[in-house]
């Protein structure tokens, strides 16, 4: 059983998906990762929406580009929260994700992340966040992560040339 | 059963949508219209979409706004074609709502009208002349629709002050 | 005789519309494929809208970019439903296209897919889903077509690496 | 016989356009106005503009909005100049129009002026600095209307409470 | 000791804000509201936001428009959660609250709603949402208030007319 | 003497607004051209302007990007038309090029053609459409000019594969 | 003779601009203000700039809409700094006037504040913090305005009901 | 002590940033760089911004892309002058940046330049135009750059070719 579930749209979301996985990596929690397409697997993303809290997952965080509604779809389908990415696309930048993420109607949120890479690392830091207001360890890394970012951050000034 | 089958997101699409219906009712088709909201009823719209062929539709037209997932997961439940009518929309003038439902990705497309009642209406004269095709009936209504409008549209100039 | 009518504005369009043409190819239908400009051909974009009726064409499918008249002058000119495909643009990316092509007044419906190639493919399903509604081998097509992709895409989420 | 000749895709349009005609008759020239719908009179359009030269008209100025296919049309018809109103709109504002209209694809030029009421003053100032060109006494008119408007935007700072 | 804060950057906020505290009432959570503001209060808002933690909140939410920096700024400042609320806006719709909001860079993740009140609504479900990952007895409320959604939104759709 | 004077802000937009000279070249009609940047020649920009008329100028093509104000300052000092070219812009694409062009206050117009390179050309043949009002042998090359574009459209589509 | 300079591009400009100078009274510092119209007064526009270091101005704050070029012009003829405030506008909001302001390419800044009031008084609140740069007794005041602001924000939060 | 203080957000906004340093280079004005984020140093941040005074800064630049948040938080800490520049961003070109940027509300000002390396350079020579109020030897600096910026300008149309 996993903490988090992972989803995406497309496989083309993987350049993006991975940099969540990679730092849910680094923290070391438990999560799943898969390509479920709202539009070509309805009824495996319900199926998948609908079990979710039996199947124990916390939070799921979904990336989705274009006419992005994975992230909403499945929100409307379970009572976790739902973190989205907006993928970063070609035509319109990744607006159009955006604005399909966010823009939920009263009653179903999305809790949604910047469009592309920073996004998908951010989601899997802020279901971090999420887990860690329970569970101390987690959000002592969280503390302990943003040291180094800021150290590195620090560190990054003294060679400007 | 109906022909064409109306539905919209929220009864808060109503004004807009019943502009669909005045065209539809004009043009005598039989339709059915309801409220189904993608994330407030997502059964209802699955099992919507799923059985539209067998309860005889041949059209479905689906109104949403903001983030607007009806007509798209309407459209991925059903080999029927999906007209989908963007809502205008307070803070974004609609522009959420048209790119939640034109930026589909390819695999499952919507037909998308224009923002708001000029698109409520053109939703029923796309549907009708789709069933027009077959339907000669129909085809040669769509014609004379034309004609009083090109007439109405050349007499409107006559009296500019 | 064909079924369907693919027309660009331009040769310029050819590597967004073959996409339309490779999935009508695949499902086996008649169509014919033409540049008519509709700001360099204006007569000859009339003369084929006005008889596409009785050219035995059930569907027409018009791409252009920019500001994309071609396919609002066509559905202008024929009672047939009208597919707009947007050409994705260098400077704006394809909102110039979309917006010239789906905002059509009321009366003129221009049934608008997304902007570039996910569009153009999803200009040559809607038409066939069209086509489904009264061909009944169609829409079997079109629901087996789906069947891959749904296994497609099912089958890509495992080696995600 | 006009030297001007104004058109509109529709009626409404008529309260942004007649501020070009109030200036047409504040400077005497002689102008033709009408309604012309490049969606509902598609016919009368392609006359009007492919007559307008042997007509005797020298500038063609055309409004229209959301979608607005008329003033490219108009030009793909005419070696004349068309200058175009992009008509403001309840959703996009205007947005919609002024890309519809100044997006044109490089061959058929449409000079476009501002969105709304703005534009349509400045659609008749530009037709008459064309006609201005050659006529002189239109030209001294033009310097003495921009007088006038440098003395009254000077006057008007003097009481500023 | 309250789980959530709600805090806003100015009381023009409150309209929208209240929406948020509605709902939070209605779950019978412990919650605190303030006025907050990033740019007026900035040594409050840190205090505000290194304490958190420490104060026993589990959840924060951020209300702010135009340059919105209050949500992004909190959020650098805790290892908790914080949901960013974009207020409309006059000028821009709330097109620039929404940019300033979700656009945080890699490491500091909000957690964004929809503009204005629907945004706001859910806001505090998504907390609520959170809440319930480890408090069944909120999950089961949230999984009721959908229940009850459904169903109004299923009566809606019974007097359309 | 020239008949058109062709003006841009920068030296980096000649490889636009060759564009248009090549098809002044083309046309034959005698024209000048100049590098004058309306924020670091304002002075040279002004004499510029106001002396046009006298120098013989009938039309003036102002080509500037960002926010480029050549066009509107040429206009607001001189009788003649101003047509302006927006520059195409590496982070906006154009759209600010656009709305500093097109967006003119009632009594100064500007005739705005398209963003980029098929502005450049546009304007160009704007020109050239203005001047061919009178000079019938201009308005003449105008009409046989679209006929060789015309049947290099129709020949185009004779090779789509 | 004044520190400050307020020029705006039209009377209509003025219910924005009298909020900049509600601020310069009451901070008490000298102040002019004048309608200098960039199209319609452009050759006072260049000798009010041109004389305005002699004229012992220190700080000019200009406020347009639309093609905003005012700003931008006065900046190419002084070397004092310029603040330009984006008037709101009817069509698109005022996004025209601000990427007509800030938009200006390298060598002329233009120092942009906010769209519409906000922007008009943080106009003048920029002026003055130039000018206590050097005046201490005006920095004195900034720190105190801020004062009362951060107060009146926090007082503001106690009766939210 | 320096007089103006160049601080970015993150060491990837050095490559625009060094065109704001390159300036200040030339002109021989005292100044520091570095890297402070708002996000991830939010200490150092607010420290660097109510030390500022004291430490006998005149002038604060500041960068950030996306969220950005820097400039306007360090303008609420400190009572000088703070220049902000937007970074030009992937997804969105840099109207992110531009918004959270210039959009700040009543009372805490930040002066807004262009998008990216055009906006970087304007920083700096509005920078030392603030300085050269009172530093008449800074104001003749600018006066000679801008005559050297005049004659490259007036010299690079000489061979369009």
């Amino acid at each position: 059983m996993s903490d988090i579930s992972v989803v995406m749209g497309s496989k083309s979301d993987w350049p993006t998906v991975k940099e969540t996985c990679a730092i849910l990596d680094q923290f070391g929690v438990t999560y799943e990762k898969k390509v479920i397409s709202a539009h070509r697997m309805p009824n495996e993303m319900f199926a998948f929406a609908q079990n979710a809290v039996d199947n124990g997952i916390k939070v799921i965080i979904a990336c989705a580009g274009g006419a992005a509604h994975l992230p909403g779809m499945v929100a409307a389908n379970t009572p976790l929260p739902v973190i989205g990415i907006p993928g970063q696309t070609k035509a319109l930048g990744g607006m159009d994700s955006l604005l399909s993420i966010v823009q939920m109607p009263a009653g179903i949120p999305v809790a949604t992340t910047a469009i592309g890479k920073a996004g998908a690392k951010n989601a899997a830091l802020l279901a971090l966040q999420i887990l860690g207001i329970t569970d101390k360890r987690i959000q002592q890394k969280i503390i302990e992560y943003r040291r180094v970012m800021h150290d590195q951050a620090k560190e990054s000034g003294k060679d400007l040339e």
